[in-house]
């Protein structure tokens, strides 16, 4: 994927948690995501499509999970329950939503999130596809962002 | 979601694998996803959306991994590799695929398979979305299908 596609998800990361949890971020190097590199235990994965085909993921540790929906649902969230999956749905959908309204040119739209969990997950993506993963340390703990997209086969003729 | 729109998945999953696999599933009793049921250690995931958004799951072990690729690929796959794990996403993309285009009236596009790996992973829906469940036994182990569609709120005065 072209490098600078990276960059709306990046800097819409930083302005969901800014806005919605009130919490500031700090970017770590921006490198490829390695064949085998386990997720952290609760990932938000959400489908783009459109000019381009993609997946966005957003893993986070327990803690930084239960904070973040501690914030959104005002309320304290001492375990991982429904609420705080369903608040790693809502962030990923938000900071995908927000990436899509600057990358106009790709015409993408966004799919329904899903949430995986599960101490030793991985979400890997097609081989022919290579994602940009980007570590965040939040006051809560570190989360990475991966983001994988690739073109669209236009039909010949057309 | 509407209980008619699990029928062209079904259907997509029978004939890709018919048709791609040369291998006969037999379809078990059709449920709603539980809150918390584990998938099988290999699940492939992809988002749809249009006037609909959704996620197609299809969950498998290991050995049905590795007998559907090694079919597909005309080899043999002695291991979860990542020809493997593509075949996984590659069948996860055309049963989604298949069924998109019998369901016309949502405009469904599909986003890039992403294949999740670990022995307890949970793929899990927003809670305010009911996911159907659907298992298969197939000659190489059993697998499910889980489908969640929610309709695209459509602003007012649209």
């Amino acid at each position: 994927m072209k490098a600078e596609y990276i960059n709306p998800f990046i800097a819409s990361l930083g302005t969901v948690f800014r806005t919605m949890l009130q919490c500031e971020v700090k970017r770590g190097a921006i490198h490829l995501k390695e064949r085998s590199s386990p997720n952290y235990p609760i990932s938000g994965v959400i489908g783009l499509s459109g000019l381009a085909v993609g997946t966005v993921v957003l893993s986070m540790s327990e803690q930084v999970a239960r904070q973040a929906a501690s914030t959104m649902l005002m309320a304290d969230c001492q375990e991982v329950n429904a609420d705080v999956l369903d608040a790693v749905g809502e962030l990923t959908n938000m900071v995908a939503g927000r990436a899509k309204a600057q990358l106009e040119e790709l015409e993408l739209s966004v799919s329904l999130p899903s949430i995986i969990t599960g101490q030793d997950h991985e979400v890997r993506f097609p081989s022919n596809v290579t994602p940009i993963c980007v570590p965040f340390e939040t006051p809560w703990g570190p989360l990475t962002l991966e983001v994988g997209l690739a073109p669209v086969a236009v039909p010949a003729g057309t």
